[in-house]
């Protein structure tokens, strides 16, 4: 039995994780689950997996959730202490990160800092302090384990981890659902057409950072601390089917493409249980509806935010938490109505030329570069 | 330094293989050669190579060539005395085998008997005696290496030969040159017709072998033996860019491919120096030219060799050596104007009924099933 923490239970990723769990009763215990305001379906998830412990972002909400549980056992926490202890204090053998956004970053730390193997959905964490946090893996000893569609396509077309025959990693986009939109309609995209993915059904942050490539930006990032190549051997190749996860290439000019359906049940697992494989929940690639994969460049004048994410990633230091934190303002900004679509680029543009790259040595300057970006951006938004 | 001995080094796999070991100076030795007829072309390999020992399929001109190498110190050997040697007896670590057809099987097991580890080509070596094949390797603790384009993508995909997990194994195939052609027209496809090739530049044999589909019914069987799989474990699916060369299905959904250039310089080298990968002289695959894969169901009333094969491979014991045995003939006869492109799964089909299926138990079996499936095609004729 692996003893299971998950952070972010009642997000995209969270529920398909539990999906997974539920599919193989013998192999996992839930220790802990965390959430942000979700009281409900956290407590469906508690009186289905019997969890030691459970944290909500919000005190109150907490109290209300540990009244609803009254006769269960489970201890319930809150706020960042509560993510913290279900991170790092509740005996898992394993972490699921899967917080949204820069929240994530703390308790994924602190559940390295507790020696966990870590199954990492939350990219963010890799974009804002991947130096720190691939530092502290290594001093632990502890494996970080992708659970993005993209990075597991890779991690499973690397034969476990090897990278020195590898000439770059290419990883796929579907192009978002505007892909084939004139430039000159940018401006007009409302957040109900940005909503509408055409291959994943995610969460709405990563579904607005997939539809202005933001999101692939930050997987670029990613893979590069993932797998420790430089940025500039990570490429990027728009594949609208989503068929293809990703895929590396090696030095002897042979690709290793790693195929099938766009669920991310079937990541989740293969993070879960590596290196085992196992029949999975996701759905299945029928081979016989295989028809046609097609592939195209990405158009860098319609998405400039994935040249953004090279150059902050080139630039390294501050830069990636920058580009993180005014993206993060600017979906926001988006969802509400305050700026366009067109505009998510500009804003995150202007806040790479309004904070200058300087080095990161701790999470708390990470921390620190985040909090001013979005303090910048609102007093000036 | 890896010492090499090449059995069928004029052929199309023996000169794209020389072309390897010439761009890696230092990582081979060619200790033996040995060829069909083609002196002039193995005088200059044996000039280029300095291999110890060379031999030729007939005694004369062995001769004639050991006169051409006059003042060099190769010693030139015949017959299958001369290609047994050439396996067995020249101190190579290594040994390609590259004889087209079941001329191939006599010296593959020579060379396995004398521990090499074998890089092969030969598909016909494991289609008429896979069971003895591999238990001799499995006997003598010696690896067998595939060099076959499809084989080498599984071999890659399977992470060094973990079968599993694996629920099943998909071939590629090209569809060969008249997959689009109305069957009624199959009748009248002359041998330049069926010689072109769309996507590989391969030997005559194994080209008809492409048309007919009769090369990927052999590879069915020799997936079946190389991956330990039953054959109905073992998919066909046509794809005709010829990008993807074959891939595995795991049990959890996740399929794995190997993509490349359609240059059989890759999977050579990928056998050769198995498990390093270096910089490779094969064509490379242009990402930004990619754009179309496509994929279908192989047409089964228009190719019936393909399911002949896999009847062949389920009966098992001498069927395949006799689908084999009536295959060559039947090639013959076509290249030679006796019978039509149509008629190469009738004469298969035939020979199969008039051979009931029987155990193999040695070489000599299915050397005797090879002969008498000859004897009497030619009888009748």
């Amino acid at each position: 039995m692996k003893r299971l923490a998950i952070l972010g239970s009642t997000g995209s990723i969270g529920r398909h994780t539990l999906d997974v769990v539920a599919s193989h009763p013998d192999q996992f215990e839930v220790v802990a689950l965390a959430a942000g305001n979700n009281v409900e379906l956290l407590e469906q998830q508690v009186r289905r997996f019997r969890p030691r412990f459970v944290a909500l972002a919000d005190e109150t909400r907490a109290r209300e959730l540990a009244r609803r549980l009254d006769s269960l056992t489970t201890e319930v926490g809150w706020g960042s202490e509560g993510v913290r202890q279900a991170a790092a204090d509740t005996g898992a053998d394993m972490v699921v990160s899967a917080i949204v956004g820069g929240a994530g970053l703390v308790p994924t730390m602190a559940a390295l800092r507790a020696g966990k193997t870590l199954a990492l959905a939350n990219k963010e964490t890799l974009v804002m302090a991947g130096a720190l946090v691939t530092a502290e893996a290594r001093a632990r000893g502890t494996r970080i384990l992708p659970v993005d569609s993209e990075h597991s396509a890779i991690f499973q077309c690397l034969d476990h981890g090897e990278t020195g025959s590898v000439r770059r990693i290419v990883l796929t986009a579907s192009g978002g659902p505007f892909r084939t939109l004139p430039q000159k309609a940018f401006a007009t995209i409302t957040p109900e057409d940005a909503l509408c993915h055409p291959t994943w059904s995610m969460g709405k942050k990563i579904t607005i950072d997939s539809a202005t490539l933001v999101n692939k930006g930050l997987e670029v990032i990613e893979a590069q601390w993932l797998f420790d190549l430089p940025v500039d051997r990570v490429d990027v190749i728009v594949h609208p089917q989503s068929v293809i996860h990703s895929m590396v290439e090696y030095v002897d000019g042979s690709f290793l493409a790693q195929l099938g359906a766009p669920d991310m049940r079937l990541p989740i697992q293969y993070a879960l249980m590596y290196p085992e494989r196992r029949v999975c929940p996701a759905a299945r690639l029928a081979l016989d509806e295989l028809r046609l994969l097609t592939f195209e460049a990405v158009d860098r004048e319609k998405f400039p935010s994935l040249d953004l994410a090279y150059e902050a990633a080139r630039a390294g230091g501050s830069w990636p938490a920058v580009l993180n934190a005014a993206n993060e303002v600017a979906v926001q900004w988006f969802l509400d109505r305050r700026i366009g679509f067109d505009e998510i680029p500009v804003v995150i543009r202007k806040a790479m030329d309004a904070h200058p790259q300087r080095a990161i040595a701790s999470v708390e300057d990470v921390l620190e570069v985040d909090r001013q970006v979005r303090e910048n951006l609102e007093r000036r938004g």
